[in-house]
């Protein structure tokens, strides 16, 4: 059995699956139900993708990778779309240029709906016809269409905010619900002794990407790690301290990027008369001290931890602490869509609130292979220059965390929910 | 009187002016009848606007130089327009940076047509003052105001036909009539003497804009000039010998971009199954040998004439031979929205068809005194680095054009119906 | 006769020309007596060449359009030079790209001294023989050589200034001469009646560039033109007033570039201590107020002229003006190699000190014909987007300037010695 | 004792110190013999430092860390050099932008070698006062300075191929004797079984920079390394199999290199007749094809292994193999100057021929430390998006590499000697 990794859900699973499909393609459009038809076609830098785009290309993936190659007389919805729609996967064929996603009007977003409606009502007659010979490929395949739709889910909401963010009339999103909390906890450190120990995700398991296997043992030494995330109020600190005009801190570059883009704060901080505020999905606050500090970059992270003298932790060690916890916190289904203060003494905030930096680079475990095909594109090829972070943000939905789970993005990416839980040596 | 060039219209003249007004602004609305919500937002390149943002900008131009100067109690629509509408002029305050007019979802389509229906209604407020004392300057700005929205008609559709370019869905505009000439005819030239003419507006005649003044004494060599334009088949001919393949032909900066843009034949053309065909408003067509070639740069016009051993017109021999031709051709009421071949012997196609390239630079006349204020930046301050085209192309308006009027574009623009005429020395 | 602009010289004139040629060789080669091996292979912007480059080009030129074509027996120093010190003449054969001048280590200066001694014996044999059919052909050509030749005399000198401008430790070209004049003439203003005149170069008189001609008649108004240059003072003044921050008074392409590349004096001047001072050939020293402002570029020459209410003048003004005076002023031949201030009343500095910025763009007069063949690139493929200087400046060479010479720069560049000189409409 | 990867060397193997000083100090000179002065001043892109400069920034290094603070009375030798040949110690003070070092003509050559003996002589002052407190430290920095020397050492033969690689004329840095092998050996595999292993310098044993500490454990799969490097003739397998045309081979970001600088081949070949060849430092030659392939990218290293069903060793497997090696090989006292056979059957290359592409990152060691002050941003700023090579080239000085060396380059990096050594998991 060649792609492990995305093999783990057998027939029997599969019962309820056209439930789940269903619920999680419905998901996809309550995200964009608070949009205006021109919310759903910008694209600010090319990184961002516009919410049509995401609601056309989950579509095409289940077109492309499930409904072409085993539904016997599927029709195409657009014959276009093959190439409007498709990512970055070279080996189905060619693609519309990323930086491009923008510039393109048509399909109009009534189209895109049909689009998915058309793949929607295919995708049911072919999960139900659960004795094609095929039909473990197809579950395989669907169930990752999902997990891919939910990332795309997290992708719409941060790149929805980096949209609102570019336009001075400062759209609102949705009105949400501001925390009560008015303090943060203190910070401890959690010892976790030097040894053997055992990461990633294992075949006979849950569902995993292919980039979370094989498990395998790495040997680790002793180290701490904070018992919660870096706040508001401290990475100020950090400002007031000269953080930003000190290259003693900073990664060569990192400080050149502070330099070329002026960097002066997190990504969405806006100083009025004397007093920081941020831009949320529920519009410009008064910035949270108590509150994780969000959308920093790797390079600021890495400055941060080394003005404190402490430093990120590695992959590995956030993984065996992380996996003792209860995947519970501050997800997209907690409803804030904003990082929140930690109330409690204690390991917390390892999921959600903000995807953790970790100071390994994004690169494949020993014995990895990629899943095979234009599949295996997804996760291996980016295997260079970006950083992992781990745990989730307060936008991803809360069956689709999981202590295995790798993230990665490049060392100077800010859109996404990103902060800083520090760690340190036991020497 | 120190802005003559903008005062010819008189107290009488503003008798219809509310009419005037009200079809000038239902035209831009009915130009953009056939666009979805989707189309209204979009901008491929920096030269484009969005359709959104031009029927706003032209709405902002009346509320900034009429509304809030003279109508006593005016309610400012949106605080935020000021600054999101105004396209360029520095002494009124800031502006949104021009290549990023496509990144704001908001306004909504619907919010600025709301926006325009404000405005008109207080523009006719404001046109039914007739006692105010700045009336006559009231009307002198309408006038101008209303001339304005025309330039933005003719972009409107410029834009939108290079938005739908960038489409591999080849969206149409429009269905378009579609021209039955079947040949071309033949090319004949006109001998214009050697001597002292006259060029420029009249400070007492019709409307003109600043720059077309002062009306002013020049010396022209005689010379011959072509009495129709060049044809997409004369412009093939170029081709196939070679043309974009010898900078010989080529000024340096064209040849330049001939290089680092791969420039081979003029923009929307594209060649399947060895034949060429041309996107247009009305969708692809195949390439109508007997029309005239369109949207070529001054560098291709220049290269073009080169290779044929002729040369531009200046913009004096233009205007002396085309005044003397009645204003009619192929305009915008036409409704063809695409060059049509010339079809009777004779001085023909110098109004519409396509904006003709003069191997003048666009630079003050002798005497030439820009308006006073903000308004002076309208034409003034882009006398650098642009060539002159004359006689109006297939997408301006009848009432719009005049044997004086300069337009002005980079020598690199492509994305104007812009042609060729050719001319010679007598020697 | 085709090529009359080049064509003046006859075969008389030609006793003397192996002397002429001698001389301007020798010329180039003791401006650069005071460099180090190491300045001569320096590129600072794609603009500036190294001086290597320079010594070697000006061969080229004699080896490609005289040498190859005319005598017997000649074998080319080095087959790879043809291509190596072409600058951009395309009928000739390929070039190196420009911006990649500076990164050829060899030739070695020695290599380049031997190439222009092997290039000038063999020219020196080829101008002695006056039997030859092509002997006018060969005069001709040559004269126009040491044209070229004094052409990049003076590029030399200026891309020096520019090239030690970049260094930290200010080297110095050479110890120069420091004016004595401790004032400005006043300022008067030459008023010029309108009418016809005629302006250009006569095919039958002394050498000019083909795009001196032909001489033609043309229109001028009645103007008013200042009897000198603008001063270093003067230029303060506008400084003060907030110039560089004030968009009113600049082209719209102008003020992009005083914002992106933060303009805020000339180029080459230097503030310490709250005291201004300016790089020169001879090292850093104080800014003299009486002096021309030099180094300006056009836009800068724009705005100026728009904050004193004057303009600047047409190239036609200037030569019909200029011709009245004596050809002599602060040029090479003076020793200063830096402007000098004007100490006597009436009309002053017309040629030497600086060029000075028309409002003329770069184009051909009526009835203009480029020399034949590949020389004919020399000039006519430059003509747009590039504006009109008049004058020469401290560094051309006495007889290499003219009343009708028109020097050619973008309205950016600011590396030349370039000024401004104010004009104004009669009303 | 903090900085413990510096601090190895006691006071008693300093003895004879000053003689290894002279010795490194006078190999830079002698690399440089074959220059001419134009050499010395070239920078063909940013990465490339003139030779010129890397004699005087290594220079530098011993005024700034050992004479200005331990060497009483010392004499700065130029006050500008601080700031001219400082590389990037942010702590030290300003520095010249790095694209800019090829502007420099001055300090000239001349200048620059009195600077290295100004620095030698108050070296070899201060070496000599053995009784000082701080001596010990003294040893420490200027045992760092000579292995910084010797790795400038290195560029210095990179830095003059890339400079002589961009000259049409070919120039040749020395004749340099040519491989008679014309076979190569046999690839056989090396297994290593899985297990615990230490890796890393020990800080109580020889010389080793702070990234290479601390000695630690790590786990490892068991794997098998290739005995030998990839050679040409291997790679142009991979390319006559479409290796450059093939995205599916490629990682994302090497995809986009390869399409947007139409890589087609390593850096350094060139095709002529049909024929293979490839740019040396002692000419042009015939590509030998049994030689290792040189100057490739880990994107190339990376896509060939991907083509071989193969991949990249990690750092750590490739140190525990290679420790049990000789350190000998085709290294730079060999003479070859350029990637030699392998022509002896088993474990092949690990020192010398090129620097090996592993599938790492990057990154700190566990428990490592920076060095204190200014010298900690020698290595630790660097630790992002780079990939770490093992094992030295043909133009690394012997003495200079071990075992636990961690070089580093960004993953599209080519100019460099680096090759290929395959690798893979048994399972
Ligand atoms: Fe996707
Ligand atoms: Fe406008
Ligand atoms: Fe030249
Ligand atoms: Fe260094």
């Amino acid at each position: 059995m060649i792609n492990s990794a995305f093999s783990t859900v057998t027939a029997d699973q599969a019962a309820p699956l056209h439930q789940e499909f269903t619920q999680v393609r419905k998901d996809s459009e309550t995200l964009c139900a608070p949009l205006e038809i021109e919310d759903y076609g910008i694209q600010t830098i090319p990184d961002v993708s516009p919410p049509k785009w995401h609601l056309a290309h989950t579509s095409w993936f289940f077109e492309t990778f499930l409904l072409k190659p085993f539904l016997k007389h599927y029709q195409e919805f657009d014959e276009h779309y093959a190439h409007l729609f498709n990512s970055y996967y070279e080996q189905i064929g060619t693609y519309h240029p990323r930086p491009e996603r923008g510039l393109l009007s048509r399909p109009t977003v009534k189209q895109v709906y049909a689009y998915r409606q058309h793949v929607d009502a295919a995708m049911l007659v072919l999960l139900a016809q659960e004795t094609l010979p095929d039909y473990p490929e197809i579950v395989r395949r669907c169930i990752i269409g999902l997990h891919h739709e939910q990332q795309h889910q997290e992708l719409l909401l941060t790149d929805i905010k980096h949209i609102f963010s570019y336009n001075p009339l400062r759209p609102v999103y949705r009105e949400l619900p501001i925390s009560n909390i008015n303090h943060t906890a203190e910070l401890s450190w959690h010892e976790q002794p030097g040894g053997m120990y055992e990461i990633g995700a294992d075949a006979a398991g849950q569902f995993a990407y292919d980039n979370e296997t094989p498990r395998h043992k790495i040997y680790l030494s002793s180290f701490r790690i904070a018992s919660r995330l870096v706040t508001n109020g401290e990475y100020l600190e950090f400002m007031h301290a000269g953080g930003y005009y000190n290259p003693a801190y900073w990664l060569s570059d990192g400080w050149k990027i502070v330099q070329t883009q002026h960097w002066q704060a997190p990504l969405y901080w806006v100083k009025q008369d004397m007093q920081w505020y941020e831009m949320t999905l529920g519009g410009v606050r008064k910035l949270d001290v108590h509150a994780p500090v969000s959308h920093v970059s790797l390079y600021e992270a890495h400055a941060y931890a080394n003005w404190c003298n402490k430093r990120l932790p590695k992959e590995a060690e956030w993984e065996i602490v992380a996996r003792q916890q209860p995947i519970t916190g501050n997800l997209r289904d907690a409803g804030y869509l904003q990082p929140m203060p930690a109330d409690l003494q204690g390991l917390a905030q390892f999921y959600g609130d903000v995807w953790e930096w970790t100071q390994s680079s994004y690169s494949p475990y020993p014995g990895y292979r990629a899943d095979s095909g234009a599949l295996g594109e997804y996760n291996s090829k980016f295997m260079s220059s970006q950083g992992v972070l781990r745990g989730g943000s307060c936008v991803t939905p809360q069956n689709h965390i999981r202590a295995t789970y790798r993230n990665f993005f490049y060392p100077g990416d800010r859109w996404q929910f990103s902060g800083i839980r520090l760690a340190e040596d036991i020497t």
